[in-house]
């Protein structure tokens, strides 16, 4: 069925006055690919983007069978005991976007689904990273509109969606599981180098003695490590999400960095340093977009990629020619 | 004094007959903004793209004070004993490239700079990261053109040298200092990661000991890390420039990956992903450039930035104000 697109007004009032359907429609149609679904969800942004950025942005990632989802349901119920409004976001670029995948996502964490203070939003679909990683972050906009004061955003799925992350929010925070070098594997590379914490989880019943030595081991490596922040050391912290037990230094870790990073003055830069790099990117992106569908360069790009693939012909020169076909004309 | 721009067929005849002075000079007109020096610098590229891809190529890094000049003279000398022409070149956007510069690059390499086998060029100048990387690349490319079958390129300064370098390279060889996790601090967060092997240098006289410790918590770290190829798992070697002691099992390590990922045909798929990847970049650089340049967007990004930046614009708005006002037209 079609529904007919709200005023963006509507919208704006709705999210203001804690409307949960307005926040609901306000990301679909950000979500949408439909030119006048998106004139209206850049309104509503635009209108309500002095009202965004009053939430702290925890980035969530780890290895598959760590737990995540257990450990973001602990988390997410602990901060809302303490009085704050979690919202939980996705980003999966391989996500077959259902209204299955929305259950999924809600009886996966079926507690904190059921909290009147928690907001869960699958990621908005399978595409480019990219354009993914664009839609969560205004969705993360629109939940900081409406009043979530901890947004989680959490990575599912393969590819680089932990840094197009852990670029949209404060902290980033690496779950791992007690286990050896060779479990451990399972990191990508560059992961660990994100972390601003490192929580290693599952730190109960046979695998409590592992995790300890999994967290000094994380700890010896993160040492290895410039800190990203003056004001904040990555710091090694051990929990059960099963238990609960633990979970509560997670969350004074998360305060504390924010006191930190918000009294340095390091988080207003981050966030404006990240806004400015979105900016780029999202017009890079479009030029490239341009650029690939104008008919002589679509034309000419198949043979000149593979051209440059083999070595026959420089990337440099085949750049100036593309370029000059487009410029041409 | 004003040089006439040579022809490029005699700069390709000279590079393919060994003359060293053609091989600085296509160099030279690659490293120039002159239009006319492009020109000729991408036919005489055009013309041997065929004939590169020869080399094995190395690129070193390491933090201040590792002994990375030494490292590198002593390394390629030994190469040079074992029967091959190594080309040395450098990526630092902040150098000021002047003739005192290439005269301090040969001297801080006194005795490979003497080797009829070796060639020294040092970075192109100071500029955009994109662009000094862009002609090294080219640099790299005519070395093996020249017949150079090993290219070392040299990360030096600060920024994300390492990362640009790491993708033009075969082997990322991270050269680190003996010490304790604070000097070791030093290290940029994503550098360990981009390393297919890593070198304690100076494991000599009192800090022997020491190097020997310090190769063992990089290999512990290392191995925390998934591999960055299937067929090589990354290394973590001591070794002495001083004394020359370890600089043969570097070059043997360095000899069995070019082994593993020629066999698995990793490389060629790696090296196919860099040029591809190259090709795209240098035309989003472009594009961006002429974006920047359009009057109109000329006029409105900086107040587009300030918004975006202090968070009372939404970037995605703000990108496609910008597009409208560039594409309007």
């Amino acid at each position: 069925m079609t529904v007919p697109i709200p005023d963006p007004g509507r919208l704006v009032e709705g999210i203001r006055g804690g409307d949960r359907r307005a926040l609901a429609r306000a990301i679909t149609l950000a979500e949408s690919t439909r030119a006048d679904h998106r004139t209206v969800a850049d309104e509503v942004l635009d209108t309500l983007a002095p009202e965004t950025g009053g939430a702290r942005r925890v980035g969530i990632s780890g290895p598959p069978g760590v737990g995540k989802s257990t450990f973001i349901e602990a988390l997410g119920t602990h901060v809302i005991d303490e009085g704050h409004r979690v919202a939980v976001l996705a980003v999966d670029p391989s996500s077959r976007r259902t209204g299955g995948s929305i259950l999924g996502d809600k009886t996966r964490m079926g507690e904190l689904s059921r909290r009147a203070d928690a907001f869960i939003r699958p990621s908005p679909g399978a595409g480019q990273l990219g354009g993914v990683a664009r839609r969560t972050r205004e969705a993360m906009l629109l939940c900081e509109a409406f009043g979530f004061d901890v947004v989680i955003v959490e990575t599912i799925g393969v590819g680089q969606s932990e840094v197009a992350v852990a670029d949209m929010v404060d902290l980033f925070l690496l779950l791992v599981a007690p286990g050896g070098g060779d479990e451990l594997q399972g990191i990508k590379r560059g992961i660990m180098e994100l972390a601003d914490l490192v929580v290693v989880n599952k730190a109960d019943g046979d695998l409590a003695s592992a995790a300890g030595r999994t967290r000094a081991d994380y700890a010896a490596a993160v040492h290895l490590l410039r800190p990203k922040w003056h004001s904040w050391a990555t710091e090694v912290l051990a929990c059960s999400a099963l238990t609960g037990s633990g979970v509560d230094d997670v969350w004074d870790a998360i305060d504390r960095f924010d006191t930190a990073v918000r009294s340095s003055r390091e988080l207003d830069d981050a966030r404006a340093r990240q806004a400015t790099a979105w900016l780029w990117s999202e017009i890079s992106d479009a030029l490239i977009d341009r650029f690939r569908a104008d008919p002589t360069v679509a034309g000419l790009v198949g043979a000149v990629e593979a051209d440059v693939a083999s070595g026959r012909v420089s990337p440099t020169v085949a750049a100036r020619r593309l370029l000059d076909s487009f410029g041409g004309r």
